[in-house]
């Protein structure tokens, strides 16, 4: 008797980012899954990158377990956006970017950031739709955090350093950090940038518009 | 014809967080589960709180997905401690916990701290038999992690606020904190602290002594 052996189908969650990523090409939204630990700065590097990004119409998810601080935050700047609360699920999956990209005029924005939930472990095993995945790893985390959350700095393909401001007043060795970050993920660029000074946000956001350019090639 | 109804069904997370609590009760080991987001500062603290506890043995249980970074840090100090690696796992679970007594000599210490998987999340829905629930949050992660991770503040019994030595140098309002986790969570004390300066840490140690003499009665 033939035993009949299931390769490659699709986790529920992959089908719908597939579609996710169908939408968002066919709108020719180039979109980014910003993760990071919680308070390691991804609003605030979200706002600097959109600023970064001059003339591209940048459209924000904001994900959380509970509040709209973030979404707040970001409408302030006349950004459109649109929160997401898990209501105690620890990261985001396609369904929910599904039901946000249903609430968006994708027609009027070039890229989507999306911010996941506060979470250096679960969100990297969920595929959203997206083009680029991030991770921000910030200077009061320490510097043994890629060894520490292997899954996370694996899945990525840039890692923002932020919060370089801080490198005086805390134990922090960059060479360190670099040499565990790269020991496991080769590909990803790391950039080392500041929300509260600037410093760094050009180099990143000139990688990023290159991805850009590229993906729309 | 009658309707069973079941109540109380005990998870079997929970039936083995219970056995691993009567097992420290017979060997009169006061256990504390310490939660926080990843670079919080938890093995830091539970190093100066170890200093602090004088003549008060004590053991650790040192979670993360991956490595032995902390565990090698706490054995430098001289400090009876077991590594558990979950391989992936975002948090630990009562049978992790239970393997890991197994493995230590519980009536050769008073005071088991068990440092959790970095997450803000997931840690707070898994009992492990502990007899406190702590968390440490850091003056960098920001004012509003109340607001954004209302589970894990609603299941503390204390809340450390780490390296208040930072405060200078980043936007952090402590009556803003202070409100909003004694909004989410009235009982919890907190103790702010700097492990680097080792501000603050006596208050807590001596709440912590307390409690601990109190179960001991």
């Amino acid at each position: 008797m033939e035993i009949k052996v299931l390769k490659n189908i699709m986790s529920v969650n992959d089908q719908v980012a597939a579609k996710n990523r169908e939408v968002l090409r066919k709108n020719h939204v180039f979109t980014i899954n910003i993760m990071a630990s919680p308070g390691a700065g991804k609003t605030s590097t979200v706002l600097q990158t959109i600023k970064a990004l001059q003339g591209i119409k940048v459209g924000v998810i904001e994900g959380d377990i509970s509040s709209t601080i973030d979404a707040e935050t970001v409408a302030k700047e006349g950004v459109p956006v649109v929160q997401i609360n898990t209501g105690g699920e620890c990261h985001l999956d396609a369904n929910m970017v599904q039901n946000a990209l249903n609430n968006m005029s994708l027609d009027e924005i070039n890229v989507l950031m999306i911010e996941n939930v506060g979470n250096l472990v679960c969100p990297a095993d969920f595929k959203l739709g997206e083009n680029l995945k991030v991770l921000i790893a910030s200077v009061p985390e320490g510097d043994d955090k890629p060894y520490k959350y292997p899954g996370m700095f694996t899945a990525v393909d840039a890692i923002i350093l932020n919060k370089i401001d801080l490198l005086p007043y805390v134990k922090f060795d960059m060479a360190s950090f670099t040499k565990a970050a790269k020991g496991i993920n080769g590909k990803a660029e790391i950039f080392p940038i500041s929300c509260t000074t600037g410093e760094g946000v050009t180099a990143w956001a000139k990688w990023l518009k290159k991805n850009i350019k590229n993906t729309a090639k």
